[in-house]
């Protein structure tokens, strides 16, 4: 039923929430589980606007259009991308409410309206351009290392797009924690809840999990741990609850 | 044994590590795990030299030499404190090794020569002056407020004490990690390991130990969780093996 969406090359996955699926191409970049959790960390009241920088397959905007945001801006760089995305949009019927937008980050403003927004979510690049081997695949390299979009261009857009008290919300890796936290902080997004996301309980976090406020004074909430694995290499109670209910 | 070192009101407690013994008043700041988790936090190397800001009762010196410190020196505000500490360390055999010094960190300059110390530790004042209540005796409000030195006061005064490439270790609250991490990093000392301690598997961390080095790259170290107590209540297998050995 979903075949005229599909282009060749593509795959249709489950998202296991609300029934939403969602296009992939086989070979190319493919949503992970970060996307998943930072779409449910993010502090998302009903009715909220909110914009995805760097969208990719569009994951993210899908979800929180699951957990009730009243409207969703997607902005991808790579056109066939953004085209893809809007192609899932369109095949879960939210396009009354989740837009995807080819567009550059760091030109943000003749994109969209500055000071609007109530939540900016973001699953950038993690790793800066010489940090380990690049991609040799352009399309995953630039998913990966920070060759189009750097940390400090996504705060700068997010400081641009945020009103007043509104939130960022990014997920990222432990190695740049430092990075995170001080370009949010001087760039007036205080951050206010960080979580350290754990493959089980002996071991390093794997990623992080923060969200920072506008205009808001220093104080963290450091949460506690979250453990994506059970003992027994099952995933978590709480990482299953994900995948089961939209809230 | 101990009684010529002792004053009134003043009781003699048991560090368990080494046979160490320290000098505590019944009514006054007395050490916390906070101080033992930091001593065993920081990296050291046999025979470094190490500085202790704010060094209170001692009890951080007295475990770096029992971890093979070469020199320690204590910096210690209050008289009163710097004095009892000096006794800790007479009544522990260590006078050799361990020096406990009455004076301001922000006068550094005049007690201390720059540039030539491998570690500096401090267990700060947690809590900028106006969070929270301040405590209505004189004595515990300055170990717990910013009032006498501040969190930018230690980072500067390890500035100048450290050697390049020397380190500094700190506990403090996950509340202030934006702090911690932004003014260590701003002031060349760019945090390279960090660990949350958690009370258990479900809570909020309590603490955090941070580790930077003055002249590294960029690039944080997220170690796995500290958990402080068993599912049962009673100490974790990691914390009491603080109160075993001297290593």
């Amino acid at each position: 039923m979903y075949d005229q969406y599909l282009r060749p090359g593509e795959c249709l996955d489950d998202l296991l929430i609300d029934d939403l699926k969602i296009i992939q191409h086989a070979d190319g970049f493919k949503f992970a589980i970060d996307a998943v959790l930072l779409a449910h960390f993010a502090t998302l009241k009903q009715g909220n606007s909110t914009v995805d920088l760097g969208a990719g397959t569009g994951v993210i905007g899908l979800l929180l259009a699951a957990r009730g945001a009243g409207r969703v801006v997607g902005v991808e760089l790579n056109r066939r991308m953004a085209e893809m995305a809007r192609r899932s949009v369109a095949l879960n019927g939210l396009a009354d409410r989740v837009r995807m937008l080819e567009g550059d980050v760091r030109a943000i403003k003749g994109l969209l309206h500055p000071g609007e927004w109530d939540l900016v979510v973001s699953n950038p690049p993690y790793r800066p351009v010489g940090w380990g081997r690049t991609n040799p695949s352009d399309a995953l390299a630039i998913a990966r290392h920070e060759i189009t979009v750097t940390l400090q261009d996504i705060v700068d857009a997010a400081g641009y797009l945020l009103k007043y008290h509104g939130r960022l919300a990014m997920v990222h890796l432990p190695e740049r924690l430092v990075a995170v936290l001080k370009t949010m902080s001087t760039a007036g997004i205080e951050p206010k809840r960080l979580r350290l996301v754990y493959p089980s309980v002996e071991r390093k976090p794997a990623l992080l999990l923060v969200e920072g406020i506008k205009g808001a004074n220093a104080g963290l909430d450091v949460l506690p741990p979250l453990f994506i694995y059970e003992a027994g290499g099952d995933y978590s109670r709480e990482v299953l609850g994900y995948y089961r209910t939209n809230r």
